[in-house]
């Protein structure tokens, strides 16, 4: 088997010498007389220039070129070293597709349908909040945010990416105080609530930690997968110990992916490499939220995510407001990523959670969004805030 | 104790506008009345805009912003997520410069002091070569071109990059091979060779695999930080088992650093970061290599390693000509990296090796490296290839 890098060249720049330079400098090499009794081993390591296309309007190449299997490591670290590595730093190139074997890296553990099962929760979105302040609350904060949202029926919570194992609210002591709200919540209305809670650290010490929290009760997990590092990720999904959710975040992608003519595209980190990295949902941002992110693109990355079984995860500037159209664009295997959206509702985070589980309703119906259409309440509340 | 942070801003954008969004949005975020009790534990984790000043030539503006250090955990991913984590996605802007505490993050085990001392060489810049082909050469090949080069009097070899834990030269395999010739070196000359091999897998096999070889001899290290993840660099450089010099490589740097208004300076990722790693041992790109490289950029990143007692090794593109350019502008602290500078010597990898030490000879006397002055020789012939 082969795997396949689409790399995408501006005008001006020479897409077959380039497509030859990655295909050879990224694998072998060139060789000499020295090697000949080596010449078969060598040339099975070659990449190969599939194709080369200039598109007439804009000028740009994409040049196909494919790599052995054989190259790589069945993992996604070292397919960016084979595929990127060095030829990252020779000019204007950028990665917008990678194809690679079904069998290629890890599949989630459980996924959509795992997580879907853990809730018991089949028939539509997915609601997820996140706390907010960020970072400076104690855990006894957290656990009383989550308290206000568990009773609304929210289905689960993530911590903010940027909240690591600090001394105001250290993670083990965050999840000792949730928990208790998760069980609290179990035994009364047999619903489970899932609480994705950050992974830092070393990678030696992040492990263990893992490990300890999902013994200490953790119903999910939360990485920063560019940040740390897809090592990392598939460490934790390769980990028997580890039978819970992995979240994956998409911190620092736009280093990698928002500029036009360097750097992969983001339906490869977030979608292709995501996704065989074994990560059991990957959030990225909405098109139609807070961050600019381009609609096809996200598209993209819906579809390669759900072809494994992983739960897309539309972020950022997400509100009870958008409800209609995300149904109607995203469907139903999606989980709908608020923060502010949740936590900044005029009325408290609880009027927040119901806020969207009547819009979902509300939408399932397809009754009208209008402001005057809506009955006074916490959908209308948030409709007046934020719009629709 | 602060972090401060520049990012660069192209025309067009509003910095003070950013700033503000960075300071409050990577940080604690909003609150309401509901925090009021918690007002100065969310005040004391905030960033801050420390200034904000505008090119008039050019219309790019930087801002600073400072984040306190306790919002992170002394290490490089946390610091990434918040310094750029979700604002990444955000717009164009690029990371120009991050000032850390001194005693952030980690310092090499060895470094530039203890690198000399394993090697016994104090008095000129140490010579490093690649193998070459990248792959597709069997432990046995490996172990051979060692031996050429040993016996030239290399003072460090590395794996290719590329090169991962393969079925056709699996790493241990490496390792065991060209140890004997180490062996022979060190009991024939009192020389020691350093092998700086490839560390490869999940980030939990690696560092494994990582105390493994050390255990079995291995005298160096070899790491795609940026594909791998600085979480397991600081796992390595923590592990107490692992007393070896680490060689970080730049494989991925493009992704990020290369483009103009997104992403980070190479000189924060493989200067800042690097050395606040702990690596003991930085490859780059040196600007007269075959790679497109900013002078002063390469001189940012060598200045910002040296400070930490990191190894700075120039790298791509290097052959003997260039030594003599090599010692006006790098001086004595640097480690020559040349991998076909050295394997594509028309005499062969030994000659390679010779030519390197005679430039160094005839430079630091100050002799011409014109092809009509130099005497018949490995030199010469590398000077006829390649140039001075």
């Amino acid at each position: 088997m082969t795997i396949e890098v689409d790399y995408r060249f501006p005008p001006g720049v020479d897409p077959y010498k380039q497509a030859k330079i990655i295909a050879v400098g990224q694998t072998v090499g060139t060789w000499d007389a020295r090697f000949a009794h080596r010449e078969k081993a060598l040339r099975s390591h070659l990449g190969e220039v599939l194709s080369v296309r200039t598109d007439p309007q804009t000028g740009c190449s994409i040049a196909t070129v494919c790599f052995p299997e054989a190259n790589v490591e069945n993992d996604i670290s070292s397919l960016l070293v084979m595929i990127f590595g060095k030829y990252s730093m020779a000019g204007a190139a950028k990665i917008v597709a990678v194809r690679l074997p079904q069998n290629y890296g890890l599949r989630p553990k459980l996924g959509i349908a795992g997580i879907r099962e853990r809730l018991g929760v089949y028939d539509r979105p997915l609601i997820m909040a996140i706390f907010k302040p960020a970072l400076g609350l104690s855990a006894t904060d957290h656990a009383a945010i989550l308290a206000e949202v568990a009773d609304a029926g929210l289905d689960i919570i993530k911590d903010d990416e940027i909240l690591g194992d600090l001394d105001i609210a250290p993670t083990l002591q965050r999840l000792d105080a949730c928990r208790e709200v998760i069980e609290r919540v179990k035994q009364k209305t047999g619903r489970t609530l899932l609480y994705a809670i950050n992974l830092t650290g070393r990678a030696d010490t992040l492990l263990e930690k893992a490990r300890l929290l999902v013994r200490q009760g953790a119903n999910a997990l939360l990485l920063n997968v560019l940040c740390y590092g897809f090592s990392v990720l598939e460490a934790l999904v390769a980990d028997a110990e580890i039978q819970v959710p992995i979240f994956a975040h998409p911190a620092f992608a736009g280093a990698i992916c928002a500029a036009s003519d360097h750097g992969m595209a983001y339906s490869v980190i977030l979608g292709t490499l995501m996704a065989h990295g074994g990560a059991d949902a990957v959030l990225y941002p909405a098109h139609y939220g807070s961050l600019p992110f381009d609609a096809s693109e996200e598209g993209r990355i819906r579809n390669i995510l759900r072809e494994r079984n992983v739960f897309p995860v539309p972020s950022a500037g997400i509100h009870p407001g958008i409800v209609p159209k995300a149904l109607a664009d995203y469907g139903q295997q999606v989980i709908l990523n608020a923060g502010t959206g949740i936590m900044e509702h005029p009325d408290g985070a609880a009027a927040g959670v119901t806020a969207f589980f009547e819009a979902l309703e509300r939408a399932t119906k397809g009754e009208s969004f209008a402001l005057e259409a809506l009955p006074p309440g916490p959908l209308r509340r948030a409709v007046e805030k934020w719009g629709s």
